[in-house]
């Protein structure tokens, strides 16, 4: 043993996290040491605070901590369009883009077999009776948008959630798929590419 | 505000922390809200523990929850020589090797009069201090090891307490300076290139 054990301890927890190895970890632990104690208890505070007050929303399955949610609760947001993300992280982005004024649906995550991530593993299944619902209010979802990942999980996400929609009679769409704004060509992806050409736009 | 208040309040104490932009700040809150309650609890209160049971050795400065330290307490230590280094970390990285069984002293930093950092900032005067007693109490300090870092504040925190421990006659030494081990030759600066050729050995 190095470190006094309580050193050692907080070290070894902070190694844990994702991105932090253990020599981070112990920069990090001697920077805390050296904190006032207000701040260290408030961050300590913070993360107890986290786990004990954020639940999921029960209507879109975002983090929350009032159930549903301030977005679902709205009344100025569009409930006939349903944008379905992956992770709340994604969501986010959507929203920061201030573009976006339906109401959305979080996954939690995308399928993928070889994980062992099936269907009943998403809030798909809760997606679906959320669209059922709708139409029983008489205020049907018009349009889910699927914002699944561009990575093979997210596509066969996208496309197992458009047979499942469509066969409800939903209208469904997908961002679309292309150049990066800014990107040079000679460092786009041939998926890339050949969806930019498949899709390409006549112009006026 | 795009997050429930306090998953934005643990981001914004997380981007605070040194190499933790907002965005490994926002990752690391989404990984933490999905870790098991135990765990974040259990990471909140090693945050908590190093604040409240950690503090300097009386003796050597170095942390510690009992006064002294372990290492200032251990019978089979060298205490006629004291290694003197600027930081915690530093002294586990001498006392990681293995290589060094006497005792050390933590001066918590080093002499930077631009950052207005003088001899008072540093733990110096218990330093001399610790020589003058080891010597009343009968049992002098034999040499002084001085493994301050090899930057300009480090190499003048050295001369520095040369001077002051000179004139307390106690022998004191520094840690070579020359060619790191597995270093290509041409990487090497001048000024190690310097010192590794004042300092050549003759072969026998």
């Amino acid at each position: 043993m190095q470190h006094p054990p309580q050193i050692t301890d907080l070290i070894e927890r902070l190694a844990k996290l994702p991105g932090l190895g253990r020599k981070s970890a112990t920069r990090l632990s001697l920077y805390i040491l050296k904190r006032p104690e207000d701040e260290v208890k408030g961050l300590a505070a913070a993360l107890v605070a986290v786990k004990e007050e954020i639940r999921f929303c029960s209507v879109c399955h975002d983090y929350t901590d009032d159930d549903p949610c301030p977005r679902c609760r709205d009344p100025k947001r569009n409930r006939a369009v349903v944008c379905v993300v992956e992770t709340s992280a994604d969501l986010i982005t959507i929203e920061s883009s201030g573009l976006f004024r339906g109401v959305y649906h979080v996954l939690g995550g995308a399928l993928n077999p070889l994980a062992g991530i099936g269907p009943d593993d998403l809030n798909i299944q809760s997606l679906l009776d959320r669209v059922d619902r709708a139409r029983e209010e008489g205020s049907p979802v018009e349009e889910v948008l699927l914002a699944t990942g561009s990575s093979p999980e997210g596509e066969s996400t996208c496309s197992y959630l458009l047979d499942r929609l469509k066969a409800k009679g939903v209208e469904v769409s997908k961002l679309a798929r292309g150049i990066p704004s800014g990107m040079d060509l000679e460092f786009v992806d041939g998926v890339t590419l050949k969806e930019a050409l498949e899709n390409r736009r006549r112009l006026p």
